[in-house]
């Protein structure tokens, strides 16, 4: 079994609640990833709502995680034709940790009979022009310290972020290869880890923040291989600034498209 | 009472439960938008929760809209100390059109407190360059024949969508002004309205489609006057496109961020 698999393994209780376990392996500095316990929350709904794929998952982070014995309970919203929603809340001793809400459908059939054929794709722009992973930087020792979220998500830029060397851009922009060191394959469960997963490119304007509200939108299954990622604050003021992350995969495809609204840390 | 205030007007039935009217003041052509019954819910989640400001709204749509009496349902997920999220529901003869979640808080107290003072707002890019509004062009006729919502919420733009004379640009991208047509000034209540009441730029590029869910994130209360606007989809692929929206407040200081996933209609 994968790390990823291992972490976010959910345990039926009945009445759409599940045992878990909030593991340390997906912790950054400032604690349990976010997109860990949202991922959590989208495989618990998975379990209940009556179609494979999450298509868009909100989640409003109300307490910091912590390691240990959780649960998620679910709840079903509406059951449609074609899409479902579902709400999920994730808890630790006794408090409510993230509050998500997903709309579920089958992505495939979505491709094959939502888009009239005679409108193509639209991509402005396109997928990120990176240099290929082999020919890119990985973190100085292959993981950044107290971040073991780094030891489980291999990250590889052609640029490494400017404030590792405490020299920040100025430019809160970055572009990076993303996947698994254990090579578990990205699907849809593991997006929502993954969008939350590259160092925020905030730190590059000298901010360090912590996320609100994520909201991620499951555009396509992914492709085994390297994920090419994209990720962008545009506009920061009043204690406040968003994120925006692409993740697309290794034929080209974008398979994410996220937004956080994340609180300046004094 | 302003056409706005008029009809999101909630009447308290108990238990954070409140009596409301959709009103066909703010169609579409595909019937009650959307943004209005998200407008519903903040304004019923603002009565309930101890902070004035929604910061982030995101709403799921379930059902069409239609018009008539309806309710709005909340309930309170967590009250901290700077901020509280909690949840509704707008309900229309015993079915849920609409589940929202938002976290509320202070935004003059997080303008004046939460954002390190050394750290600056950064705006990339930052608001839309159009002419003033007294020489932009208005809708031919002032409003658009069979959208009430057009004759709420006066619309003027530098050039006017290409599909109005059916000669879509094929560039999904909309600088606009908008205001409500009585005058009534904008704040952090319409705003989760505003962001859905402008023409949608993927008619530029022929796609017709219908919201999933909206998130709205409210970066300060807004100054009085036109509010510039931008919208813009940058990915449309296998039946689904993004929509992304900013407004701007006379003052310059971007007010509201918003991205909806819309689902292409055939």
């Amino acid at each position: 079994m994968t790390r990823f698999d291992e972490d976010t393994a959910l345990t039926p209780a009945g009445d759409g609640t599940f045992g878990a376990s909030i593991t340390g392996r997906w912790n950054t500095l400032m604690g349990v990833n976010g997109g860990y316990m949202l991922a959590l929350c989208t495989r618990a709904l998975g379990e209940v709502l009556p179609f494979p794929d999450p298509l868009v998952v909100s989640g409003f982070f109300l307490r910091p995680g912590s390691v240990g014995p959780a649960s998620v309970t679910t709840s079903i919203v509406r059951s449609g034709r074609t899409t479902a929603v579902g709400e999920a809340s994730l808890w630790r001793e006794g408090k409510e940790l993230l509050r998500a809400t997903a709309a579920f459908t089958d992505l495939a059939a979505a491709a094959a009979n939502a888009q009239p054929p005679a409108i193509p794709p639209v991509h402005v722009p396109g997928p990120p022009d990176l240099p290929p992973p082999a020919a890119s930087s990985g973190l100085p020792g292959g993981s950044f310290p107290g971040v073991s979220l780094s030891e489980q998500v291999e990250y590889r830029a052609g640029q490494l972020p400017g404030w590792l060397d405490g020299k920040p851009s100025g430019d809160a922009t970055s572009e990076c290869w993303m996947r698994f060191k254990d090579d578990r394959p990205p699907d849809v469960l593991a997006l929502p880890l993954l969008v939350d997963a590259a160092p925020p490119p905030a730190l590059e304007i000298g901010v360090a923040s912590t996320t609100v509200e994520l909201t991620v939108h499951l555009r396509a299954r992914p492709a085994p291989g390297w994920l090419a990622c994209r990720s962008r604050t545009r506009h920061l003021g009043g204690g406040y600034h968003e994120e925006d992350f692409e993740i697309w995969d290794s034929s080209g495809v974008l398979v994410a498209q996220s937004r956080q609204l994340a609180m300046v840390l004094k």
